[in-house]
């Protein structure tokens, strides 16, 4: 089947005709408990779809496209990682192109560490897509995540992208398959809605995220994909993004590792009819704060789903002289597997803490250094407080706390997400065979 | 008991009295087995004893001394925590002595964290140890290890101080007891042993070393206790163990955190009768040498003993263009959660070792990189090599094995050890309880 994705009449014709690859019935149970399209289709312009097309040995969903038949304007954060995937290649050079109409992603295979053939491959991805929906191979951005240095079973994915075409949609569902197909050792599918009124339009953006483990900055282990609506020009897209990212995903460490293949995607269709954001001006702050809020929620959920992880905190350092020993300090604490464990224990062992901030080489002073869990203070100018243990237990064994450092030498603070270290983890990448 | 550690006489008449306070019959069997004294009392000059004062609730022993009646030379290398404990603080002053007599070493309590009490009591372990001995306290060093945070039990340690001397000893349970009080989580007793001709002089070196978490560059968590009866000068005592400490401890990673209580003391009773090393000489190098294979011996053990670790590794990256990069990305390696997860399960997931190497940061060639296990290659310049993944499992669930990664770059080189990460590790570390 052959879609003009130019053609609005096609498309819509086209989606009387959709139908889901997966559970029908598990699928009709969620359409139906989804009070509104919290999806990736559910800002105007865009259509999902998921597909099995054997890529995981499991049999579940592993490819997914993601398609803006009017074409999107579009924004990406890549790994830093100096070893980067086929598809983070290919990406960036067709980020170059005016528009981009879909997103192909696989999820099994990393295609990274593949060489020629895996960029081959990639490019390949975004032809048998761009063909399918009449559009070039580079407005057509494509990513993989899963295991590294295995080359992608080509006959199978071409397969599946032809067959993912014909299921792509609209409705709920149609974007919950998309958030299914780019899952790995994810348990849940993670998403975030938000909406915001500019002036009198509403504007809308969702996001669906895929991350659980070799999460670290900068970038979490991560495909993000967020849809929007909005009208604003590419460089202000870039920018809002690029902010967004810094706050919530480039603050979370899981075990502090960036992958090759982080990819952070943001397409705005233009479609909500607000007038065209240019400038940095009231709207666009409005906008960048609501997709800041919508990456912090699914940050919150990342950490929350990461491997084997129960519990999540928030490191929050203060009084340092600069922005950049904040961050780091509070990230140390954050990714120290003996604090993790504790964490996982429900232990107050706010020694740890102490240690990891000292270890991290920052500014401070030793006699001004204090450390809060919650509110509960439990170290005071550089030494222990007489604090309650059962209390600081209670605090620590929550799903969420704060802990937060004050290193006494100056004005400045950031922050860092975390989350517990669990024997489940081991077992998840021990177990997990190559 | 008043003991004048001067007077040789005294000692010797002592000596005779020496009784061993753990467990008899365990000891006598160590001492049977034992062909010779491999332990801190094996060098000319040096007397060792270990008690059970009470600190930890597990009744085991707690209290070290290790004395040299003649007073050594002594060396040594701290943390670079920003963050340090008492005993820290106090050892680094009273190294400016010209000589030193005793050791005083508890176990249970880190007096980190403690404020000017912390600070006090450190003092008084010297004190009460100088007072015991009929030297001055500042001819004393302490160190202390175990939890951060809490006040020393001091009715207990003095107690402890007070019946650890009679029970000095040069005999080869002095220092095994002297080792068996340092002990925290190790599961073992961890020591070394050496000699070395000078000429026609016979010289020995003896370490003991205790750590099994919290062991990161640059220093494991450790407290290392090195005694020889070389006769050197103080300043090249000291860089004899700076070159060993960066080429084995400095060079192992087991979580990534330097404690605030490392210490590495090296203590010279110049007895073995060679003539006084004072110049970067033949000898020099030959105790250097030996010196670094003991501590590298150690670290062998530590990484083997590593809180819940069942294999270890090492990390060669070569073909770096600059040392600092060699080491960097051979840390990254080997402190990366992902890949010692691998490790643990058996796993030859070199796609993890080269995430690591790319994700820190370092000049690389992704056309020239390539990847080793053992003498097999897995990764040729940045595509995957046909390997035997039957071969490649073999190899990495060895006790031990070697990683070597080509940036493609450079001519530098450098290496770090690692070990596996189990869930045991989570267990001991989340059930740790404050």
């Amino acid at each position: 089947m052959k879609i003009d994705v130019r053609s609005q009449k096609k498309i819509r014709t086209f989606r009387g005709k959709l139908k889901w690859s997966g559970d029908l019935d598990e699928m009709r149970r969620d359409e139906m408990t989804v009070m509104r399209n919290d999806s990736v289709t559910a800002p105007k312009g865009f259509l999902g779809a998921g597909f099995a097309s054997g890529v995981k040995a499991s049999g579940k969903p592993d490819l997914g496209l993601l398609v803006c038949p009017t074409g999107a304007t579009a924004a990406a954060v890549f790994t830093t990682n100096k070893i980067v995937s086929a598809g983070v290649q290919v990406s960036r050079e067709h980020l170059k192109s005016r528009r981009v109409y879909a997103v192909v992603v696989n999820s099994g295979n990393a295609n990274a560490c593949t060489g020629k053939t895996g960029l081959a491959d990639a490019r390949k991805m975004c032809a048998l897509t761009a063909g399918h929906l009449g559009v070039e191979p580079g407005e057509v951005l494509v990513a993989s995540t899963g295991i590294i240095g295995h080359h992608l079973p080509m006959e199978k994915v071409t397969r599946g992208i032809a067959q993912a075409v014909p299921l792509l949609s609209d409705s709920p569902g149609g974007g919950l398959a998309f958030g299914q197909a780019i899952m790995t050792t994810d348990t849940r599918l993670k998403q975030a809605y938000r909406e915001l009124k500019l002036g009198r339009t509403l504007v809308k953006i969702a996001g669906t995220v895929k991350g659980a483990g070799m999460i670290g900055p900068n970038m979490a282990t991560t495909l993000l994909f967020i849809t929007t609506d909005v009208a604003i020009s590419k460089s202000l897209l870039g920018k809002a993004l690029k902010e967004a990212i810094d706050n919530s995903l480039n603050r979370l460490t899981v075990d502090g590792h960036q992958s090759t293949n982080d990819t952070a995607l943001l397409l705005a269709s233009g479609l909500a009819g607000n007038p065209p954001i240019n400038g940095p001006s009231r709207p666009y702050q409005l906008f960048q704060k609501a997709l800041t809020e919508l990456c912090t929620d699914l940050v919150h959920q990342m950490a929350l789903d990461a491997e084997g992880a129960t519990r999540m905190f928030r490191v929050v350092v203060k009084g340092a002289s600069t922005k950049a020993d904040a961050v780091k300090a509070a990230r140390a604490v954050a990714d120290y597997p003996l604090f993790k464990c504790a964490v996982h224990g429900g232990d107050p062992n706010w020694g740890r803490i102490i240690c990891a901030v000292g270890s991290s080489g920052v500014n401070l002073n030793p006699d001004k250094l204090s450390c809060k869990l919650d509110d509960l203070c439990v170290f005071r100018n550089g030494a222990p407080t007489a604090f309650d243990p059962k209390k600081a237990a209670r605090i620590v064994s929550q799903r969420e706390h704060t802990i937060t450092i004050d290193l006494g030498v100056g004005k400045l603070r950031d922050f860092y997400y975390g989350c517990d270290l669990s024997a489940e983890y081991v077992r998840i990448n021990a177990d997990y065979h190559t």
